[in-house]
């Protein structure tokens, strides 16, 4: 049996997986991190705990996994100090872990931990050189090859969201570059592109749908285009194309068996998938990306448990 | 022994590489390939049986390592049908290279050579992850994992040439894609940069130290900047600031240990590696780029007979 632990900005997720890959006990706990308050040590400890003595009654624990937002250390299982995470800085997570329940704890970072969870038990299974991306709030994604994160020299390789797609952009991303593919086409820049333009389309729906101008998400923007909007339709076509570019680069780079796409913004479905599939030929010298498979990631909101999971049966 | 032949456009180089890495009866032969002239199969061949022959003096010959243009299949050592290279398609030539000399042979495109080369013998001995870019009149990459060119699904991965940089450019590449880094950073788009820009500097040096406009070149451009041209300066400030995004967003996708940069426009020298080096870690998320070493590349013009021995070595 194996631990799987999703610790995120709202929420705490464990689960046990079995050995044929079956996922039982899944426990669930709120955090309020995104609202600055610090993720408990003491109930993540406890959820673990709880969880290993349920394992009792289904077999052995062989290990515990645990996914986290970065910037961690893969290699020793010390998480630094993530911007979602107030409160945690250099803690030493795996080695505390597994002192605590005597099998062996790694650490991996979301993104990177997502993609393996699809490698492993999802959409990418059976695939060799894996690239996957959360679109979502920001932009996070995870290179797997045979099933191993690749994590380069320091353990910081697979920040795809910050390929720089346009280096004279006008748009400055978080980290500090300039045109990341973060900045342009994750979830709060399709909303931000939304509040920029939505003078210029008075009849859009998006801001009645939506409520406020705050509450515009990438849902928003897909139920509106659904139902004909103009505007909405246009920022989903421009974010396929950026994503196009995006993939398109990474494709000629890496030529991957497949691309994995999960998040919210994966949501928008069809409408994007499509035109991304449409745009990354035309935007890679890759001759053989027609037949790069780009689909939707398959482990939905529990793709952190079954990640995390994978982290250990991949170790 | 191992014999390391370089196909290019306007030579083939062979030469022998003995185990303690000496490059010894370099042979050298014009090719016409660049005039359109078809590169004779028949002196390939010659080439190869020459350099048998005195492999003989030295010891036994292991195998025959071929470095020519793609596309080509690394797998299987069919050449498919180079810009380059008029009159070959779908050449089996490892195939028939081993059937002539009853040794292995192996085939690699150009730029994964150089890269593997210069990971075995050359800037980037001793570390595992070694991204290397061939500045030259394209932009040719390869992604090298512990002396093994990484080719992924396809054979056609390492790419990096036409990972884009600016999505909207109105520079589209011969690729068909758009704002790829060849298009905006390799020789030939400095050398249009500048005609397209000298008539905005009638005091520029470039044009008189070319002759023509046809003959501009980097090293023109390289030259002129070291006697204090403004246009110069200018356009290698720009092409370093463009190829330090594209290695930033390098950096951030693959972590690598080292980067090591080839080519004619790579001999401009410090005035583009200062710069470079300066601006990857701006242009990056990655925090330990500040210690990535991005270096010249040390095989010079035999990177081809060196990277050719290489693939067999590292096979």
């Amino acid at each position: 049996m194996i631990i799987g632990l999703d610790i995120g900005g709202t929420k705490l997720a464990g689960g046990l997986i079995t050995p044929d890959a079956q996922l039982v006990e899944r426990r669930e706990r709120p955090t309020r991190a995104r609202e600055g308050v610090d993720v408990s040590l003491g109930g993540v400890y406890a959820l673990l705990e709880e969880l290993a003595e349920a394992a009792k009654t289904h077999g052995t624990l062989d290990g515990v996994g645990i996914c986290a937002p970065g910037p961690l250390d893969p290699k020793t299982g010390v998480i630094f100090n993530p911007t979602n995470m107030p409160g945690w800085v250099n803690i030493r997570l795996a080695e505390e872990v597994s002192r605590r329940l005597q099998v062996p704890c790694l650490v991996e970072n979301d993104a990177n931990g997502a993609g393996l969870g699809e490698a492993v038990f999802g959409a990418a299974r059976g695939f060799s050189r894996v690239f996957y991306a959360t679109l979502s709030t920001g932009i996070g994604t995870g290179i797997i090859f045979d099933e191993r994160v690749y994590h380069g020299k320091n353990g910081a390789a697979g920040e795809g969201g910050h390929v720089s797609i346009d280096y004279r952009s006008p748009v400055r991303c978080n980290c500090g570059s300039i045109g990341c593919i973060e900045a342009l086409a994750s979830g709060s820049s399709i909303a931000r592109r939304a509040r920029e333009r939505l003078s210029e389309y008075p009849q859009s729906k998006i801001l009645s749908l939506a409520g406020t101008l705050e509450q515009i998400t990438a849902e928003t923007i897909a139920r509106a285009a659904a139902g004909g909007d103009t505007l909405a339709a246009l920022l989903i076509e421009e974010t396929a194309e950026m994503l196009g570019a995006w993939l398109g680069s990474v494709v000629s780079l890496l030529d991957p068996d497949i691309i994995v796409l999960g998040g919210g913004v994966s949501r928008i479905g069809e409408p994007l998938f499509g035109r991304i599939r449409e745009a990354v030929p035309r935007r890679t010298i890759n001759p053989f990306a027609v037949n790069t498979p780009i689909v939707p990631a398959q482990l939905g909101k529990d793709v952190g448990i079954w990640g995390a999971a994978a982290v250990i049966r991949s170790r």
